[in-house]
């Protein structure tokens, strides 16, 4: 047993580089835990939840629904322990999000997701694995959470389940859900504290190097974009937008594109007015000017914004911004 | 086109959820990266770059030695896409840690990350993924860090590389080394960032819903911890320490650990005691009292640090902690 307990590394006259494995004492029980992935299943949901239950020491066995090998999201080849067929029990189930499509409609997978979070103690979605659990009925009457850009099309889907746009992760006891994508880390740390306490999830986030904060408020899902609404724009004389950056946090939003080819400055103001102008709650304050106007609008919960835009004429290009704020 | 431009969600009334896939405009010149995955790999050193290089429109390919199938760390069973002899060329090359100890003893592994570097743009290791870097010699000279665990095991075995130990990335120009395990995520957005501009990265880390900070100065290798010496303790009678929690940052830290069976307090701190003196640099001020004990001890670089030690007889186990401050 050594003082510096965090890590057993080699000696220090070792040419050779141990792994990074955690060699603190592990518990008697292991928690086991199986990962459902499947075609399309996104890298990041399953496999960060993958290193931390595994640097917890849990026991982790992989699942597609034929037992077949599976393609990720972006090109990953895998090839998992277990089928539906002859998966052994799981105390945790994780369930991933990404080309969740076909198993949303499979009632054979849903079944094994109901059967297997029955038994379960604990049950985990990341990102639009959310779909997955509310489709199995997981969800209803109790509250949830997925990926940012789903979180409307989630709230029509499913009117019994309570979704919650400003966590990272909700927890209704047995069966949680966190928001998209690396979301999954916290998530899966705040699921060790549960299972093993909060000094051991915390000294495990040390351990990964994560800068992790139990108590973040960091909520894409909350963030100012959210007041944008989903309307196309139709530039006239076939030009066309281009996004160069879309960024700003919950007071505030900017997003910039490219107008090619150029337009008259007024044309491209007259467009955007166009389409904001069929969407209820927005008003429009001013004339569509040379290089911009404002609009102003309100929504229901959350005050007012503004929406201030403009067109800007670079020499290389043309560029109009749409910066979003609250209302002072 | 959609004013929402970070992702054009699914329509409202859809059941079906869409996978999280960033939509928006990719370059017309795609990066290429090539992945190096072997027996022990860990997950999330290779994993989170592949969902952020894949998320960026890089387009990513993985390789083993021969092109056969490897199981990663924790037992993820991967099918890469080409060996050592077929890998097409890589603008990228990304190096992770894991069990490196054959890879480093390999010749062709290392002439491959050699040749591979060569003609590539950019090589970024994660975690222990530097000593192989290292070790091809592609470091000389240059700046490097690696998992907190073996800064001090790389320091020693290779000399002519500049280990830093308070950064979570160092970058060469064209050879980039992080941190240990999620360090690699912060080492992917800037090396997208290098690439493709800081708005692009910016806008990923959100799509990604990762809280990031570009400038942070989190670096677990700087932490207190590193102040404690690597030393065995001998507890008399066949007692055995048992973690319970070691955790801090960069200006304290707090190691405590159960002692079974139950000792005499004193027996406790001496054996500590007796361990610490034997190290260079410590003094011990005070003699070993009924329940605890403080050293001093002071380090070239970072001034004094104080130990204290103090064991408390609870009701159902015996606990000694040790709490590590700067000296005031």
């Amino acid at each position: 047993l050594l003082l510096t307990v965090v890590l057993a590394s080699s000696g220090a006259g070792s040419v050779f580089a141990q792994p990074p494995d955690d060699e603190r004492a592990q518990p008697d029980e292991r928690v086991s835990v199986a990962i459902l992935v499947f075609d399309g299943v996104q890298i990041i949901d399953f496999t960060a939840p993958w290193e931390i239950f595994g640097q917890a020491h849990f026991q982790i066995f992989s699942v597609s629904p034929g037992g077949e090998a599976v393609t990720t999201s972006m090109g990953m080849h895998l090839t998992p322990d277990y089928g539906f067929a002859n998966a052994p029990h799981a105390d945790v189930l994780l369930v991933p999000g990404g080309h969740v499509h076909d198993l949303q409609a499979d009632p054979e997978a849903l079944d094994w997701i109901r059967r297997t979070s029955e038994a379960a103690e604990q049950v985990l979605s990341v990102c639009n694995g959310a779909f997955l659990l509310a489709e199995a009925g997981l969800l209803d009457g109790g509250t949830a959470t997925t990926f940012h850009g789903l979180l409307d099309s989630f709230e029509v889907s499913f009117p019994r389940v309570h979704l919650v746009r400003d966590q990272r992760y909700t927890d209704n006891g047995k069966v949680l859900t966190s928001a998209g994508l690396s979301s999954g880390i916290d998530a899966s740390l705040y699921l060790v504290s549960k299972l093993r306490g909060m000094d051991q999830a915390r000294a495990l986030a040390l351990h990964l190097e994560y800068n992790w904060d139990p108590h973040t408020t960091f909520a894409r899902g909350a963030m100012a974009d959210r007041h944008i609404p989903n309307v196309p724009i139709h530039l006239p004389d076939g030009a066309e937008l281009h996004e160069i950056s879309s960024l700003g946090d919950k007071d505030s939003w900017v997003a910039r594109w490219s107008v090619e080819p150029r337009l008259e400055p007024r044309a491209v103001v007259g467009a955007f007015a166009k389409a904001l102008a069929e969407i209820p709650g927005w008003k429009a304050t001013g004339e569509p000017g040379p290089s911009g106007m404002n609009w102003r609008f309100s929504t229901e919960n959350d005050g007012a914004w503004r929406l201030a835009l403009t067109v800007t004429d670079g020499e290389d290009r043309q560029i109009v911004s749409a910066t979003l704020e609250r209302n002072p």
